[in-house]
């Protein structure tokens, strides 16, 4: 037995299963967890892999540390989705980090992953934690707060969650972000969504005074995997923090090697800095 | 109807096909060609998938370039393997390589490749090109010429290949470099081939003055994929000729962001650096 996932073009991903250990219909979404052969569990949401257990930091890591490395004091921090956790475990492996607010839409999500995954490992119940069942759109319209780093760990810019990559969420998230701040979020396949992130960066470039992206080989995702960084005020994401990025203990993202991060397909930078035209 | 590569840990490589245009068993392997739904063709050997159409340049690229880059003139350039003719049309894009000769064990995989890809795009009619079907190991042991750099294109370290991912071959193509001289290989997946890279690092290691890797993200492979560098003498894999690149027309390798090209996940570099163990 094997669960494929396909993308655009006809290309799949797969993975041989052992076994279906759930599934069920949420108010927003068909949520399926599998056994697999040799990754652990794997968490579906509306048939596209949201993680695999043994290589889900390949995810979590270059979604967070990338970005709470480059702020020089990231204190308060906002999740948009990030369900089961992963997110959150990162975020509070940082010090400077006071509060972590996570805002996900979908309580099955959460309550799922803790019952089959776990992998939040114990940061649902860290005191500087807050879940909140909600819209992330709202929530960023309604906060008084103001935040030094917002991070979407949302489900792909093709589906439901296409509203948080579009220029009026951003132009919403940059208002409560500090005068400097730092919004990043997760934006497909390089190869394979090529056009969504194209649009999402041309929707961040009109809101955000510096807009960086780069990729990471995220397991499970039909990799390169894209990110895409906002920037309000003058944090440079090309620099970051390396004596706060000690203790961390990484697996994936590689601190000493930040560079490395901003590998990107000649023709996909060509088509992000407008030298080429789809 | 849907082709799947299985690697270990039971993960899969997709792609939707159209239809199977061809299949036969050589005297080496079994070959065949699809035609996919969003890729154009596919070469597949003894199940492994070689290329596709739209996209091999996502291997052929990083395979040649940052080497012959790398490499200050390089004259003399062999290919092992490669029997697709898109290393050797890479190879023949630099003005300075007088002769490259390409080593391929396998006739039919050149043959049906003219037939069926025609990715060599008259390569294997350039007067600078030739072509000998035979065993790479025994040309290397044999042949008088100095050579300036030799491009491992071989299939993987897990099959018949074997023997070029290993100490004996590496001292035999030392020994045929010029003074200043590159071995690049192909070396796996970085997720799922791990233990083959670090052999192969090891066996590169005891016989090259210095060793680089590196990680590619190509399509139609378990990506993110690994290279391996051997250099003979004082080459700086780090730093290549900008200038010479200009005009090699290329698709995803970035000549100006080479320093990217290293990416390579933590634990991955810990292990090839030996600050970890398996």
């Amino acid at each position: 037995m094997h669960f494929i996932e396909w993308y655009p073009r006809g290309y799949g991903v797969a993975f041989k299963i052992k076994e279906k250990l759930f599934e069920t219909q949420s108010k927003y979404q068909r949520i399926e967890i599998y056994e697999t052969e040799g990754f652990g569990k794997l968490l579906v949401l509306e048939g596209t892999v949201q993680l695999v257990e043994q290589g889900e930091e390949s995810y979590h890591e270059p979604l967070v540390h990338p970005a709470l490395l480059a702020h020089p004091n990231p204190r308060r921090v906002l999740i948009i989705g990030g369900g089961d956790g992963g997110t959150l475990r990162e975020v509070l492996k940082h010090k400077t980090v006071e509060k972590a607010v996570m805002v996900e839409i979908d309580e099955m999500v959460v309550e799922t992953s803790k019952i089959y995954l776990g992998i939040d490992r114990g940061a649902f119940e860290d005191p500087r934690a807050e879940v909140i069942i909600g819209d992330g759109m709202e929530y960023v319209k309604n906060t008084k707060e103001k935040l030094d780093v917002i991070i979407v760990d949302s489900t792909d810019p093709v589906g439901p969650a296409k509203q948080l990559f579009s220029e009026e969420f951003y132009r919403t998230a940059y208002n409560v972000l500090n005068d400097d701040g730092i919004l990043i979020t997760q934006a497909g396949s390089v190869y394979l969504f090529t056009n969504e992130l194209l649009d999402a960066h041309k929707a961040m470039n009109s809101v955000f005074d510096k807009v960086y992206y780069f990729s990471f080989p995220v397991i499970g995702y039909a990799s390169p995997w894209s990110f895409l960084v906002g920037v309000k005020g003058n944090i440079d994401f090309t620099k970051i923090d390396l004596k706060r990025a000690e203790g961390l203990e990484l697996i994936y993202y590689d601190p000493e090697r930040h560079e490395t991060l901003f590998q990107m397909p000649k023709y996909v930078r060509d088509l992000l800095e407008g030298k080429l035209k789809l």
